[in-house]
C-alpha cells in the first residue's frame, strides 16, 4: 500500500505555483529535474502551464492519482479534502495550523480524517514537510536550495516526527554522499504512523537500515511488536527525544504529544535490540555502520593506525567507560604478530594497537589486514585511513574496500583531516564502507556493530531453545 | 627564552635539500612562502643555492643563530651536535631512531643532551615533527601538502607529545579557519618539556587558550604547580591519554613513558581547574569555546532554535546525564516571555527552548537575544544558527557576533548542515564566536564554559578566605 506514497505513478499538486519560492513550484521543479516518469497534475484556479505541465483549474478535473500534495493553508485544505480524498490513495496536507494550535485545529483534523476514512484514503501529516524520495525526485520539502543539500539515493529509510531535524540531518550528511531510500515526516500524525512505515520499510528491498526520530509513540505496544519483527531483518536506529523530564515537556510543546517514561522506552529498545542514538550524528553514523558493515560477534578489536597518539586515544575509548565502549583490545596471536613484523612492516609496533608509523605504505595496510583477517583472536577491526603521509595513496580506499567486502572480519574505518579526508570519506561511502571522521565517532560506530552482534546472537540462541 | 624557539630571528637548517619531498626543502619553502623576515642558513655539503638562499657547506661556516633544525638521521645528528650546540640557542633534531628504539638510542640521546648542557643550548625532541608557528612560517613538519592543511594564525597554543595526532587535529580544524598561535611537538622530550612550555604560553599575549596532548608527565608535581598558576590566567585543555590500563600500555609502546595512575591525574586536573578532553574534537572545541567565550557562572541555559526537534534533543542533553551535561533549562522570566511573544515573534514557542519556527527572520533572532540578555534568570545562551530557512540570511552571523561581543551573556552557537553551514562556521570563527556543527558538540562546549565558570568562582571564593 505504501508503494503509492513512496513510488507514486501519478501525483497531483494542489496549489501549484509559478513562484520559485513556493512549495507548489518546488515540488514540480524537483519532479522535472529528476526526470520523474509518472503522471503529474498541477492544480491552480488560474490554469495555464507550469514547467511544461498543463495546470488543472480545479480538483474536479483530476483523474485518480496515487498521491496528492496539498500546499494550501489549513482552512482551504479542509474545504477541498473531500474532493481530493475521492481521487487519491495518499494525501499529504503540508500546512500547519491544525491540531498543534488548539481545539479549532483539532476539529479541522477530524474533518480531514473523516474524508480520508470515507474514501479509503490515507493521510500523511498534516503540518509536515512531507516526503523526499531521492530515487524518484518526489520531494515536498521546502528549503533554500543554495544553502542546503538533499542527499542522493541510498540504503537508509528515515522516519521522523520532526521535519526540520530530519532535513537538517540529511543536509549534514549529504556532503559525504550518504544516501537515503526514503525520508518521511510524520507531522501531526492523524493517520499514517511510524509503526506502519516501519513495517513497510522492513520489507522494502531498497532499505538496508531504518532510522527514526520519535518524541512520542502513537501506540507503544504495536511499536514493540513491529520493531522486534523488523529489527530481526534489518537494523533499526532510533532517537527517542524527550528522554528527560524537561525534554519531555519541550517535546509536548513541539509535537503536542506526551513523551512517556524513558526507562520504559529504553527497556523496550533493549528488548527489541534497537540501537539507540542520542543525537543526529550518531543516528546516521550507526545506520551507516549497520547498513554497510557486518555485526561484531565478540568483544576483541584490532586497531590499525599510522599515528601512535590516535592509537592510544582509541585504545582508551575501546577499553574505557565514560567515555568508552567497554570492549577489549584483541590479544593478537603470535602468528599474526610474527607475520606483521617479519613479512609486512618490520618498523611497526605489532602490539595492538598496530602502529604502522608514518612510513607505512598502501601495501603494508593490505598485508596487515590480510594477517588480521586470519587471526581468530580478532572479532572486529578499526582501521585508520590517514592520507597525510607520503607513502599512502587513494588506493588505500580500494584496499580497505576489498577486505571489507571479501574478508571475514567486520571493519570500521576512521579518518582525520579536512577536505581530502572528506573526499576519501565520500569514496568509502560510495563503496558502502562505514567510514567516520574523528576518533570518537569511529569507536561509537564499532559499538553499534557490537550491539547488533550481541542482539543477533541472542535471537539465534533463543531460537535454539 | 622560548622566544628564540617560537619567534626565531635566524634559523639554520642542517640537511637542506633541493628535493621537495624532503623536510630539508619543505622547511625552507615554508619560510619563503610566509615571507619570513629573519636570516636563513641552509647547510648542505654540496653548497649552491636553494630557493634563493645561499647554502653553507658546513656547520663550521655558520654564525650564531636562534634556532637550528637538524633533518639528518640519528647517527649524523649526534656527530654534528657539538658544533651546532656551540652556535644555536635552540636545536630541533627531527630524526627518530633515538631513545624510543632502545639502549643504543638512549646513549645517543645522552650525547645530544651533554652537548646542549655544555653550550647552554636547549633541545626540542628528538624524534619530533618539531614546531609550526603560523605567524612566522616556521614549520618543521612534513606532510603531503595536497592532502592536508595547516591552520592559520590564531589564539590557541598546542603542546603535544604525539606529533601525528597534533598534525591530524590541526588539519581537521584548518578547514573551519580555526587558528593557532603555536604548535610544538615534544618528541622524546630529552630536554624541553611540557611544563616549561606551558609556563611560557601562559605569559604569551598572543595565546588565549592552551591545549595539550600528554601520555606521560615529565614531572607531575611541577606540572601541577605550573598548570594551576597558568590556568588562572588562561584556560588549559588537556587530553591525558593512556587513561585505561591497556591504553597506558599502548602509550608506553608509543612514547616509551609510563602513563601513571589516571585517578590521580584526574584529581590533579580537577584541583587545577583544567578542562579534560577525551578526543581530538573536544580538545579544540573546548579551547575555542574558552578562548572566545565568556565563562558561564550559573547552571541556567536558554536555548534558541528554529527547529523544534533540535530544541528537544538539546534540552535532553542539557538536563540529562549520560549523555548530557547536567545543567538546567533556564526558567525565563515572565517579562522575557511577554517581550518575545508580544514584540518579537508571536508565532514562536516562548517556553525554553524558544522555538522560532521556520518563519523566523534575522531580526527576530536579534530581538530574542536582546530579551535574553536582559533576563537575570539566564546564565548562558545556546543559539542555533540554521541557515536553511528562507527568512534567515548571512546577516545572522553579524547579529549573533554583536551579542557575543556586546551582550552580558555567554553565547555558544550551534549549527547543522553541509557546505553552507561550514562556510558560516568559518565566519563565526573569524569573528571569534564559538560555533559548532552538531548538537552534541555545541552542548559539550557549553559545559566547558560552565566548568570554567565554576573554577573561576572557586578561585575567587578562596581568595576571599
Amino acid at each position: 500500500m505504501f508503494r503509492s506514497l513512496v513510488k507514486p505513478e501519478s501525483i497531483a499538486v494542489i496549489g501549484a505555483s509559478h513562484n520559485p519560492q513556493k512549495i507548489g513550484y518546488v515540488v514540480l521543479k524537483n519532479l522535472v529535474s529528476h526526470n520523474y516518469q509518472g503522471k503529474v497534475y498541477p492544480v491552480n484556479p488560474k490554469g495555464g502551464e507550469i514547467l511544461g505541465y498543463r495546470v488543472y483549474t480545479s480538483v474536479d478535473e483530476l483523474p485518480n492519482v496515487d498521491l496528492t500534495v496539498i500546499t494550501l493553508p489549513a482552512e482551504s485544505t479542509v474545504k477541498i479534502i473531500e474532493d481530493v480524498a475521492e481521487r487519491s490513495r495518499f494525501i499529504i496536507p503540508i500546512a500547519g495550523g491544525f491540531g498543534e494550535t488548539g481545539e479549532k485545529g483539532k476539529e479541522m483534523e477530524r474533518k480531514l480524517l473523516e474524508a480520508a476514512r470515507k474514501h479509503n484514503t490515507r493521510i500523511l501529516g498534516p503540518n509536515t514537510v512531507g516526503i523526499y524520495i531521492p530515487d524518484t525526485g518526489v520531494n515536498t520539502a521546502l528549503v533554500v536550495p543554495e544553502r542546503s543539500r538533499f542527499p542522493g539515493p541510498g540504503d537508509i529509510a528515515f522516519i521522523t516526527q520532526s521535519g526540520a531535524l530530519g532535513l537538517l540531518t540529511m543536509d549534514s550528511v549529504a556532503m559525504y554522499d550518504v544516501g537515503f531510500s526514503a525520508f518521511i515526516n510524520l507531522g501531526n500524525r492523524i493517520d499514517v504512523n511510524e509503526n506502519e512505515l516501519l513495517e513497510f520499510f522492513g520489507s522494502d528491498e531498497r532499505t538496508k537500515a531504518i532510522v527514526m526520530y520519535i518524541e512520542s509513540f502513537r501506540d507503544g505496544k504495536e511499536f514493540m511488536r513491529v520493531a522486534s519483527e523488523v529489527n530481526r531483518k534489518k537494523p533499526v536506529v532510533i532517537i527517542k527525544a524527550g528522554r528527560t523530564e524537561y525534554g519531555g515537556k519541550a517535546a509536548s510543546m513541539h509535537t503536542g504529544a506526551l513523551a512517556g517514561n524513558d526507562a520504559v522506552a529504553n527497556g523496550v529498545f533493549k528488548q527489541c535490540g534497537l540501537i539507540r542514538a542520542y543525537n543526529e550524528v550518531e543516528l546516521i553514523d550507526y545506520a551507516r555502520a549497520l547498513a554497510y558493515g557486518k555485526p561484531i560477534m565478540g568483544d576483541r578489536v584490532a586497531v590499525v593506525t599510522s599515528a601512535g597518539g590516535v592509537g592510544v586515544v582509541t585504545t582508551d575509548y575501546i577499553e574505557g567507560r565514560d567515555p568508552g565502549i567497554e570492549m577489549k583490545m584483541a590479544p593478537l596471536s603470535d602468528g599474526t604478530k610474527k607475520r606483521i613484523k617479519e613479512e609486512v612492516v618490520p618498523f611497526a609496533s605489532v602490539a595492538n594497537p598496530i602502529d604502522m608509523t608514518a612510513q607505512a605504505s598502501d601495501d603494508d595496510y593490505d598485508g596487515v589486514l590480510a594477517a588480521l583477517d586470519d587471526d581468530d583472536n580478532v572479532d572486529g577491526i578499526l582501521i585508520y585511513a590517514l592520507f597525510q603521509t607520503p607513502l599512502i595513496s587513494e588506493r588505500l580506499v580500494d584496499i580497505i574496500t576489498h577486505w571489507h567486502r571479501n574478508g571475514r572480519k567486520p571493519i570500521v574505518v576512521g579518518t582525520l583531516g579536512s577536505e581530502f579526508a572528506m573526499k576519501m570519506a565520500s569514496r568509502f561511502e560510495k563503496n558502502r564502507v562505514p567510514a567516520f571522521i574523528g576518533i570518537e565517532r569511529s569507536v561509537r560506530a564499532l559499538k553499534a556493530l557490537r550491539l547488533r552482534g550481541k542482539y543477533l546472537q541472542r535471537v539465534s540462541d533463543s531460537a535454539k531453545l
